[in-house]
């Protein structure tokens, strides 16, 4: 199975923001860009893995900076790291304005997903990723941490295992 | 400002699941599912404020059991606790099939919400919640830990500040 | 097959009145609320009979409060009496504003349904409902007249054999 | 104000059944067929009011024909009769399979609805029907007997008093 | 195979213009436009040539007057002329507000449909178009302009063999 | 007025072809596909402009592959001239399967739009386009012809003045 760079799956999604996407206050509802950010994070994925892929989990989200209805949102998404089965995914928000003004960076995430069998639906093997730039490697660096958090959170790791997380905490 | 109890925004939002809801595996999209989540807690952030709210936040959310097409799910959503102008909101999902059948627990998700005012936009102090059963009060005083993760998360807290998460850590 | 409650199968959903769902005046257009009524009714009654259902009908609605933009309605739906193999539903609707304030009582209607085989989709029989409280038992009895109603506004009773609803004229 | 006849505001429309309009079994759902009946007898409405409408009521309506994925359907609306603020409209249901074969009638129900004045919302009055064919005058004169009907069937007229019906079960 | 007149597959849709058709400016984007334009056309295709149709092409659309949010659409679609795989439909549009005035000519497109066999999906032989009305002769003998123009755009013509064109270009 | 590269307002959009955005044959209907090459078209201009643009026309667009049910569509969106008030964007379309494979080159159009003023909603002039490779140039100069074309088409230019498609079918 041959290793990828990131570069051969790196999606990107231009969304209007359309009324129906919007609150009563005319922002767009965080929901909807989670719906969108999952889209393009699986789209980012399946490239890497050539198999359908199964949206696993999403990570610590918060919203800062509201977007409004008419703004162009840009969704960019890169994977990090691939595991065994399971690889993360890391998606950028930029918005602006119809006019293309008011550029700015809104939001970020990283997902996981889980290559299945087209049939079985079962697990199935991917690709390794292959960091490059600097950037790159320090997401894949860091995505251990992030996995070891992940697991914690869903119960599957008892804290005390949890060694980078401690040496992170130890380090601060 | 009165104190609110649990009970008084509780919410309950049914959604079937429709073709292009889901994947080309036929399971509900878990982007799709975040987004009723955030809609559901959203409202019943709203009902606890009494006004206007916006999403801040969503913590870490897995996905474990598919939800096929057809599928009925139930996400309830409940105030576990109210902070200065935030408040955190548990969204729990259940699915069915359409025969009410293979009844099962699937996702839950913890959002944080701000109340904003009508017109400044600006947070607002938002009501006291009054946890009365053991299962609030447990959700009530836990709501303190999730909130120290989440400000490390967004870079708003040094993880050696995290008091609540240390204790956590230590006694694991 | 064993009698069921009216609890077991009550059903609850929420909905946000969205821009698409409005009319030029900002207010739901009735086919939406129509189109809602008929999903939680067909849920509700999907768990009853355990099986797929169909819509047969629904009786005469009328809309009085108008629902804006921005609303928030509930739905609740629950069978009010099983046939041979059709059940009738009553749905109502409340709506408040995205405060939770402005609580109304909007709506209501009642749906039959007629339970279908899964792969012959021929009409299958129904459990029987058990009517527990006063409330529940007056919309059990009224249930018969409502059914003749039917019967002859789709031309299959003649008002002549009407006798639920000749009573029912006669002590007014 | 000029009399219309029922040709001024006839009104066609013509919808392909998408995936998302069909219940698990691939059939049309109820609810739907009620929300595009809303629409189009709100735009004849509209045409014969010069004003905006809202919907006040629809009747009874029952459903034989499933009608099914990739199904066309027209939908025809007609005024049946105005009265002083609000009027009735026919709306019929066909359906043909996207090779146009299978021509069927499917549905009809009579919708009431009222015009209104663009900014007090109030109730305005609606030119009157002109019925020129047997049938438009069919539909005109029955007209009256679903009004009562309707008026009793909310409430807002006394079984008693509603002479039509009584004249009409008396000849039946 | 027999000859079909214009009348037989004449297809009229009507469509209320809604807040997420709309750009920023409150106006019908033309894409929206074009996608309903596409639906008639190919429900028209469908009933003359009773079978499956896909769209091969669609000529030049220019867009000239704006059609707002709440206005109501009709757009209306006829056959101009089949040839032995494929046919050109014509598609018309008009708009009104929704009290039925400010009446106006918007749109027209030629569209041009292929009709398949439904197994093999393979272009399948089409009746022949019997044009009746001077305005249908007219049309159909304008065709054979626009496909040598299709075929040239396409590039599967050489501009040098369009005898149609040239001569029309002659003449001018 | 500042010239502007192509690179700046270049934009690119993914989509998941949705069950509801296909035919009963489970392809992605032609007007889908417009609907998307017309927003990621005006979303381009948009940029280039700093402004609120309108569609002013497409040219003939033909539909060779079919795309079809969970592909994933990339539209790629390029300025190719600016003229005084008006631009015209070129849009191409790439599909590929979920698993990233099977990619391929659909379909392409010349979109023309229009920058408008945010208040008065007239025509304001456009920044002038300034082509660097050779690919760009080639798009740049060929504008002129097919700008004449849709002048003809739209009837505002007599064929025998359209000087530049005159050379064009001399020189073929």
């Amino acid at each position: 199975m041959r290793e990828k760079k990131v570069v051969e799956s790196k999606t990107t999604m231009t969304e209007m923001i359309m009324p129906n996407d919007t609150n009563p206050l005319g922002n767009l509802m965080g929901g909807n860009l989670l719906r969108w950010m999952d889209i393009v994070g699986g789209v980012c994925a399946g490239k890497h893995c050539e198999a359908h892929v199964v949206t696993a989990s999403v990570d610590h989200v918060s919203f800062q900076n509201p977007i409004h209805l008419g703004d162009v949102i840009t969704l960019e998404a890169t994977v990090t790291r691939a595991f065994n089965t399971s690889l993360e995914v890391f998606v950028e928000v930029f918005a602006a304005n119809v006019k293309g003004g008011n550029n700015r960076r809104c939001n970020d995430a990283y997902f996981t997903f889980v290559a299945v069998h087209d049939d079985t639906r079962k697990p199935i093997k991917v690709p390794k990723l292959l960091a490059l730039t600097r950037e790159e490697e320090k997401l894949y660096e860091s995505a251990l941490r992030r996995r070891e958090l992940r697991l914690i959170l869903s119960g599957r790791l008892k804290p005390a295992e949890a060694t980078e997380i401690k040496t992170y905490f130890a380090e601060q």
